[in-house]
């Protein structure tokens, strides 16, 4: 596919060092963080500029070789598994905070920055980027940006989609483009910023991104309530939100997930409750205390049996930091752990805990539940081993019946890890078979010669979870 | 164009009364809010149902007959001119408000629903809808949509596009489409909603959207501050920003537009005044108060030679709605007004209001400013007379000044209007040449045949602003 040729053409692009093809670099991009698929690229490049970027891409798009954008890999949807081969676009030389603008509450920086760094960089000066999916201290902006990743802050502040405000990219034809901008209002004809954002790399390669900040918030507090059920949890949630407060964090854990985790960060959770909610607010110190002294009140009227506010920012951020490692936690059990994301209207957390928990019993398996209550954004985590083919077919219809309930309470397939290979067989359910037509008509005008990430997001004739290793 | 055949066949969809082609109903389209466009439909059409909007296209698509779909014709862009005829798809029977999902925190309406009917509806139960666009009174909440409208909230809370959360769309093949949903993340696939807000009617017709909603805030308080001068202004609304504070609304007036406001609203202003900020924030009463505190003392400091805080809630809203009484006030003034929403990063306001002026001086134009400064979206309007040929000659050179202007500081081209007819000459100044083609392409992959309402956003070949009465 790629000839001796074309090589020497993307190698004077780049620069040898650069350009990787030995056996054991192919294999290190040959899968991600999701389980269970691997395929092999034919060359892994790691571009230094966008006048780089645009080279390889015309390359590449003269000869129908296949382009799969790339951070640190940390996605769970295996949208950056090079299904049919091709070149790995490694982003993460573009690592620069190119500027912080104080005056205008806005960063610009290149793809590859890691997100906890940014985090970093504009907390030091005292302002806030709110995105911190759970992946955060190794997934890049630009791999948050391409699935249009979440995370726990989600209800107060939104996610990823909600703080891009202008992008550089660049099509498979090489053309080099730029939508949005600084400005906090543009209507200048289409909004291509929105539309590029959760595109998966299947459109265009992104180098820069401007993102928007906030003030960082004065303060903040947590509070947890343990549950002997899970309907008073949800039902908590519900009463605050229609109590007018919008805390900045609620997560629940099943009791499933408390177990391990607490075994995990040694919390000494009460390990007899059902569930939890771990709730966070943030804002200015009066308004704080009003608000965690209400959803205090309000768990306890919803049944909660025990309620604590953390003493300490210390010892709040040492229950976030362990709800965070939920996932870790959950992964040591078993050689394979599936995570998914169904995501509900908040109003019917509830029933898609209680499905999940029929479901899991139905086809007996270990799954355990967590995740972002506040946005009925949860996580259905399934503990098995990919080498038991007879188990894993019943994970893989477990998770059909989670995905079909999830449609059918008013949710989503994906709330925050994307489209992917991993849940491209159930797009339809979500969008129709007419939805997804019109948006391969979209890829066309981006991409006529489908070299941009394919395999992604659009699922062929079968619609089968597939595993491929080659 | 519009045959017997055809036009017996549209009539039996949606009933005779609901089929207008007299002179005078046509007169009645024939124009939006835009000055100095005109131009007449074949027929109007109001529809009474999604199935209706669906049969009504299908007829259209297989005629190649335009489609206009119309709010209140609000707009400012000339978006709703029938300029190639066709039918103009009036959607005021799509008023009813379906849902208050007071759990959810979202609403779901008919696009004919006037914003502020949704206002009152969503305010009543405690719930907030922050996008207010200056036509709110008559503005359709899917005009508003269509069109990307902001408003006065735009700095802290942002804008229509930020609060739409689902639609149901019509293609012009007749096929219904839904999108989104009142999931607070979805990424399943891209991002349709986002792409068909702001679309202006040129990709499909929108039949029902689902809102975002927020708690309402308990209370709000308002400042006026005057300045000698306007650097003093714009550098008060930076130094607010760089305090960490975000205030709801920061508003700037001009000398000229104080004038006329004042003439109209008897507020009593210091006339000798070159400029004026009017200042809101909402929230909980202490953070209210310690925030419009912080805010009066900057603006003193930073050189403003009267600040006064309104004691009371009417009066802060006496202020506001002077404000928004701007272009009625100055429309008084000449036959014609011709106002522009030129946009720049908000540390570019001093820049972007000395350029207009100049600009003003250099074509001796009289051209107010006013407008949302803490999102640095102006609107420099010009009094002038339509029947001046000469004079209006001039008007357009000071106008494209003025958008050269605001790209060279980094802004847009529209902020909060959208491009239309209007604006359509200069889109290639924003988002280039390629990005236009992009755009068709993606036109093209909804709307084929090119009847969603044609002549909009995309210039021709010649690039000249153009008045049409035929």
């Amino acid at each position: 596919m790629i000839t001796p040729e074309i090589k020497q053409q993307l190698v004077s692009v780049v620069g040898a060092p650069w350009f990787l093809d030995s056996p054991n670099e192919l294999y290190a991009y040959s899968y991600d963080a999701t389980p269970m698929y691997q395929s092999f690229p034919d060359a892994v490049i790691m571009p230094g500029s966008t006048s780089e970027v645009s080279a390889v891409l015309k390359i590449a798009n003269e000869h129908r070789i296949p382009i799969i954008p790339r951070g640190s890999g940390t996605n769970l949807a295996a949208s950056t598994i090079p299904i049919q081969g091709g070149i790995v676009l490694n982003m993460n030389r573009f690592n620069q905070i190119h500027e912080i603008d104080v005056q205008n509450l806005t960063t610009t920086v290149g793809p590859g920055v890691i997100t906890a760094n940014l985090h970093q960089a504009v907390e030091a000066l005292g302002l806030f980027y709110p995105p911190d999916p759970g992946s955060m201290r190794i997934s890049t902006i630009g791999g948050n940006m391409s699935q249009g990743a979440g995370g726990m802050r989600g209800l107060k502040y939104g996610v990823t989609k909600d703080y891009i405000m202008g992008l550089e990219y660049v099509l498979p034809s090489g053309e080099i483009l730029r939508c949005g901008g600084k400005n906090m209002k543009d209507v200048a004809g289409y909004d291509m910023t929105r539309l590029l954002v959760g595109s998966e790399g299947t459109l265009a390669v992104i180098t820069e991104i401007t993102l928007k900040l906030l003030p960082l918030p004065e303060t903040k507090r947590t509070l947890v309530a343990f549950y002997n059920n899970l309907v008073d949890a949800a039902k908590t949630v519900e009463k605050v939100i229609s109590s007018k407060i919008i805390p900045a964090t609620v997560e629940f854990m099943d009791q499933g997930t408390m177990k391990v985790v607490d075994e995990y960060a040694k919390l000494g959770l009460p390990l007899e409750m059902k569930s939890m909610l771990l709730i966070e607010q943030d804002g200015s110190e009066e308004l704080v205390v009003r608000d965690i002294e209400k959803i205090a009140e309000i768990a306890k009227e919803q049944g909660a049996a025990r309620v604590e506010v953390a003493q300490t920012l210390e010892e709040g951020a040492k229950l976030l930091t362990a709800r965070r490692a939920a996932l870790s936690a959950l992964s040591r059990l078993k050689p394979t752990t599936i995570m998914e994301d169904a995501t509900v209207p908040r109003s019917r957390l509830a029933d898609i805990v209680s499905e999940v928990e029929r479901v899991a019993e139905k086809y007996g398996l270990q799954i355990c539940t967590f995740g972002h209550a506040g946005d009925g954004n949860l996580h259905p985590t399934c503990m098995t081993d990919e080498r038991n083919k007879e188990e894993i077919e019943r994970v893989e219809k477990a998770f059909e019946e989670i995905f079909h309930a999830s449609i059918r309470l008013g949710g989503t397939i994906t709330g925050e890890h994307g489209v992917g290979i991993a849940k491209m067989n159930y797009l339809h359910l979500k969008v129709g078979e007419f939805g997804i037509e019109l948006m391969k008509r979209i890829k066309q005008a981006f991409d006529p010669n489908g070299i941009m990430n394919p395999g992604k997001i659009f699922a062929g004739s079968e619609r089968r979870r597939l595993v491929v290793k080659r």
